[in-house]
């Protein structure tokens, strides 16, 4: 089933359960006013939101309205955790290269994870805010997963069972805050502002045989200023599944219901020294970081910009129909105001 | 006023307003069902609190009923944004120098600070559950604040304006795990298992004279195994306010209500190399890491274990009357049992 929080000038927004083909909603208040709500009792609510999103496929209700992509929130606006893994290893190899690194051994079976922040996340049609475009602003395409109550020390193979939901992410960086940042050594904190997701948040049964060992085998499709930037198959070159990254979470801690993990960057390995873009017939990038990292190796230094003001980025996944799957993530960046204190 | 979040069986427990002695606790339902709906709203519900906190101490409600810091949950079970500043940087000096290393200049005006995980928070009477001993389990006093909606880009004068409450925490550390983590890069993730805080959130105007400048003035005790380990004065040697270390966590993103910021371990300089223990006359220590750096420095080796199966620690404030002001966080470590699957 389709799942989507609309905005209604609360802090949660409004749950509605979504047709497949995103064209209509209905609200799904009557079982839980909110996503989290629904993810605090799953058990007992999802089949109930299930039956109703039958219901809504097969034109039996009559509350149905015209699904709007525009006035939706992150289907979480809130989180109480999100915690990004980064499982294209590929990715992080390309950029300690591109700084003349090799990467430890371990990073092909220690999964890397970072803390995020929650408390903020933005609309999926939301504008990137920020005070400054000078901070290196870029995307990075992703996709993750939502959870129940997952104990504390779960084993790889019961970890799949926790992941309830699905989703895209822009988890937006700012790079020229992150050296300085890492350097202190306690992670990222300024250098990752309000990450975005998908108008809609799916249950893993919608991805039919896509959805393999826990991991999403579709491309994900990044534009940016309108032009395809990158289409690397989620599936490949992922070295940790989402029960990998879910286990590697719950080490030393539970996780509570509404547990949002990201993948990381996603990216392909693409057989080739220097990866290739969409325009040179490969399936490009999903952050300009890679892209920049890629031109530093080949070229010295790199020749593609970050995000500047006005920039805007798409991001979205097909069914094999060429049809949407989660809604799109469309962003532009724009110029904070000051705040209003006093 | 004080609040404090009663275990009943949900998530985030039920908002009771605390008398100012501790002993008297009064439902708060009708106000907020729990202390997030509470920061949600907190310009209408706080006067209304207040009311009811003022009623209780007048002993003019007759619904209270005694106050038991067992029942406790923190006062906010789960949380949206969890970041611990480290300001005390004579405890970050302490963590290099017994490595031989320098901290940056710039430790003393651009603050640590890391994103913790908000999901799982412990109640303040709660064991600490984990798996195994030899991850160099220690306890970290601290104080923190909880802040309502903070615009991005607040500046540090505005910033205590969105201080509602304080709170004491132990935010537990896996000391064993720690470098492996921060030399991976992406900072704490399994070494920062689950929090506890402290019975009762009080507004900073229960501290009187001693809340000055976004500090807390006032000793902040720590028992370890039934033995004074530390009683640092808050006040002293926090290189950053709690406004400053808002302004920090601002900088590029909004803080969402009901975010704790903390102020990492308190910890005083004392004016010797070493430090000074409780025994030797001096204000001890909030950490067990922290003696064990300076047995290092002095010793060549630390002396002291890190917290075993079995272990206590106790963390509390006391006003100049030696009466409790937040409760007391009272936790033994206790080994986790085998998660339940399947």
């Amino acid at each position: 089933m389709k799942l989507a929080s609309i905005k209604n000038g609360t802090r949660d927004g409004q749950l509605v359960v979504v047709s497949r083909d995103l064209t209509l909603a209905i609200s799904a208040t009557d079982i839980a006013p909110t996503l989290q709500a629904a993810l605090d009792n799953w058990q007992a609510l999802a089949p109930k939101l299930q039956h109703l999103y039958d219901q809504l496929n097969t034109g039996s209700v009559d509350r149905a309205v015209k699904f709007d992509q525009a006035e939706c929130e992150s289907p979480l606006p809130r989180a109480y955790q999100w915690a990004d893994g980064s499982a294209y290893v590929n990715h992080v190899e390309l950029v300690r290269k591109a700084r003349g690194a090799e990467i430890p051994e371990s990073f092909w079976t220690d999964p890397l994870m970072y803390q995020g922040g929650s408390d903020d996340f933005i609309g999926p049609k939301d504008d990137i805010q920020l005070p400054s475009d000078k901070w290196g602003v870029d995307f990075e395409a992703e996709v993750a997963v939502i959870t129940d109550d997952v104990p504390m020390g779960i084993a790889k193979q019961h970890a799949a069972d926790h992941i309830k939901l699905l989703m895209l992410v822009n988890d937006v960086s700012l790079r020229g805050l992150i050296p300085g940042e890492l350097a202190k050594g306690f992670g990222f904190f300024q250098s990752k502002p309000a990450s975005a997701f998908s108008p809609v948040a799916i249950t893993p049964d919608e991805l039919g045989a896509h959805w393999q060992n826990a991991k999403v085998t579709l491309p994900l499709l990044s534009s940016y200023n309108y032009q395809p930037f990158g289409k690397p198959q989620a599936g490949e070159d992922m070295t940790f599944s989402f029960a990998e990254l879910i286990a590697h979470a719950a080490k030393s801690r539970n996780l509570g219901a509404g547990a949002i993990i990201g993948s990381g960057t996603v990216s392909n390995k693409q057989g080739t020294e220097y990866g290739t873009s969409i325009a040179e017939g490969g399936v490009g990038y999903s952050c300009i970081a890679e892209v920049r990292m890629i031109e530093t190796i080949r070229d010295g230094q790199p020749s593609t910009s970050f995000m500047q003001f006005g920039d805007h980025i798409k991001i979205d996944m097909h069914d094999e129909d060429g049809n949407s799957i989660f809604g799109s993530i469309e962003q532009n960046v724009v110029k904070a105001g000051l705040p209003h204190e006093g």
